[in-house]
């Protein structure tokens, strides 16, 4: 798939391997110039929304848009595909409309949201979030990245107006549906043996900040009786967290971040922060409050305390069933699939009609570099979502 | 005491609290121009030796000399006194001595010893280890800091020449005593209820670090019975580490640093590095193998492989007796004491007679910002030092 090829060399991470491309970095900066060519290659009219999300349009941007679309930040070490592919195959979508002569009666717009993954600012499809008013915008101003700087300086640093951000009833009023096109997350596929599937549902999800706090000191004069470790804590509420996930139906709960402070190896830790991403069908919180009582026992334990801050949180969403079928239908029954990722279709999905289509993964892994896609099964996809951008435009 | 006034806007650490100074970064830089200008202003001749230990001489370099002095660099968030107050006293003690019109019959000298708390590369005591060829010039020269940097690159951005590290036996052949004074780690100054003792023993110590690998993932969309999550046996090491130092007499261990792969809230870990430091009087390395076993099955019953590798070992340092008590004698029959924590002091113990002296730190914290001595106190440190120095040089 060309448009993927233009992008192999941007945000390449040599340490983690994938890609690590976090919203105003220079590798997500360059991704969204690529974008804005390549737009305004085809003629398409392309705008920032005081969000941070672009729009190019094919027709004249007003109601009644179909919109199509997907991010090119990602989590950090990611997959080529997640995202990227679905504004690679947006665009391709349009090109293959052209060739054929189509010309849509809706005016149709490709959209990339900004900060998908959270991967920067902690809050997954902020963008979308902040467009649809589910992030206040003052808190979304003051997220911190890990270097301490604020949502609102680096939307400053990349030139955007932080006091603009916030809900947007013109760019939402303009959307009739909103199709999202996302490599696989799973195995669904693959099980199937099928190249593409339409999204059934997104499991609900959030993220929780645990802040486990005890005494900094050293690791060599301290005894073990006279410790305060909030590392001892932490790694009790690493496991706790597996064995609630586990006993939870279609539950999940990981600790892929967990940060020391000061995080030195001579040194006991003054504070460790654990990074909880916690997903069930109907009790994500509840399974998290259940943690969150057992935190608290095991800091106690250590002479330690901890705090729980809910730094995101979704239901559990069901795409609309009528756009749903019609895309099968337009698909020659295309399969439906429920997904444990979080999209910013799921964020739209209380707005506006709203569906996603997934692409074969083979190796069924994503958030890794060994994310993949085959150039057929994309080519699929590029042409499965003509197909439905046709039936929904036409 | 006003030379450790002269540091205190020097590193400062805003996020994590106290200072955070590591070897060739600005501030430990900056400490080593501040130190060369105060033993340049008392008319000492400075040199830089091959392993980038800075030492000051009052009369001309040669055999017999008696060397005092500590190191500069700081753990991450650091307290103000590991290592400046033994750098500060040193200056001090010289300045007392001319103050008394002392002349001292054997050459006399003041060392910082470079990269003490390993808080970049990973070895503690790098810089003494170099000298006394207890670390390979090669192996010290491929030590890598937290960006990928290694030694012998930092080493050549500082202006110093990689090739030439490694022992130095005209450096050593002129130490006839080293005496080190040092914060006390611990609460035995205050249990005794006096400002100064002199050391015992050094708690053998090592650092260990395992890496636990498995396979990154989507943390929504991967199922709990599918992944191979490197936490989990991670956050199981480090409650069985704590489980076998409370097991072994006079045992510490801790997990201060632990650094999940690619660290992403929403990605399960590929990989996760968990830095085990542990110390025991006769049996550190028994109860890391033991820990390396437990490991290995955590591991396995995760689908997840480790690999342990000792990082730095040193056995437990008993200092010369004679000297230790030659101390005690001129300080007015001060107590002695053992410490858990590792200095130069400890390494240069195998190669000449060397002794500690400890001053009192009110908190009995160490290792960050809580770390204290109180200004009576460390001014009582510089006299026993200028005493130790009149005896051992008179």
């Amino acid at each position: 798939m060309s448009g993927l090829d233009d992008l192999a060399g941007i945000g390449a991470d040599r340490r983690r391997g994938g890609y690590s491309r976090h919203v105003f970095d220079d590798a997500e900066r360059h991704l969204r110039e690529w974008f804005v060519e390549q737009a305004e290659r085809r003629g398409l009219a392309v705008e920032t929304d005081a969000n941070t999300n672009i729009w190019a349009w094919w027709g004249n941007p007003g109601p009644g848009a179909v919109v199509t679309g997907s991010h090119l930040d990602s989590v950090p070490g990611g997959g080529a595909f997640d995202g990227p592919l679905g504004v690679v195959s947006a665009l391709e979508a349009v090109d293959l409309l052209r060739e054929r002569g189509f010309r849509p009666r809706a005016p149709l717009a490709l959209v990339v949201f900004s900060e998908e993954e959270g991967g920067r600012f902690g809050v997954p499809c902020l963008g979308s979030r902040l467009m649809t008013g589910t992030i206040h915008p003052d808190r979304a101003r003051g997220l911190r990245d890990s270097d301490g700087l604020t949502f609102a300086e680096a939307m400053g640093s990349f030139g955007a107006d932080p006091a603009r951000i916030g809900r947007d009833d013109d760019a939402l009023g303009r959307i009739a549906a909103f199709v999202e096109l996302h490599v696989e997350q799973g195995k669904g596929l693959i099980d199937l043996n099928r190249p593409i599937a339409v999204a059934d549902s997104i499991l609900g999800h959030g993220r929780w900040r645990f802040r486990f706090r005890g005494q900094g000191n050293h690791a060599g004069a301290t005894l073990i009786d006279d410790r305060n470790d909030p590392m001892i804590p932490a790694a009790r509420l690493v496991l706790a967290a597996r064995d609630a996930a586990a006993a939870t139906r279609d539950g999940r709960a990981t600790v892929g971040r967990l940060v020391p402070t000061p995080g030195g190896t001579n040194v006991i830790a003054s504070a460790v922060d654990v990074h909880l991403d916690a997903r069930a069908p109907r009790d994500a919180r509840a399974l998290v409050d259940d943690l969150a009582g057992q935190a608290r026992e095991f800091a106690a334990q250590e002479g330690c305390h901890v705090d729980v801050v809910e730094e995101s949180f979704g239901d559990t969403v069901h795409f609309d069933p009528t756009l749903r079928d019609r895309l099968r239908t337009v698909l020659g029954d295309a399969p439906t699939l429920p997904t444990g990722a979080g999209h910013d279709a799921g964020v739209l999905a209380a707005e506006t009609p709203t569906a996603m289509l997934f692409v074969r993964n083979p190796t069924g892994i994503s958030h890794a570099p060994e994310e993949h896609a085959t150039a057929e099964d994309c080519e699929e996809g590029s042409h499965a979502l003509a197909r439905v951008l046709a039936e929904l435009a036409g």
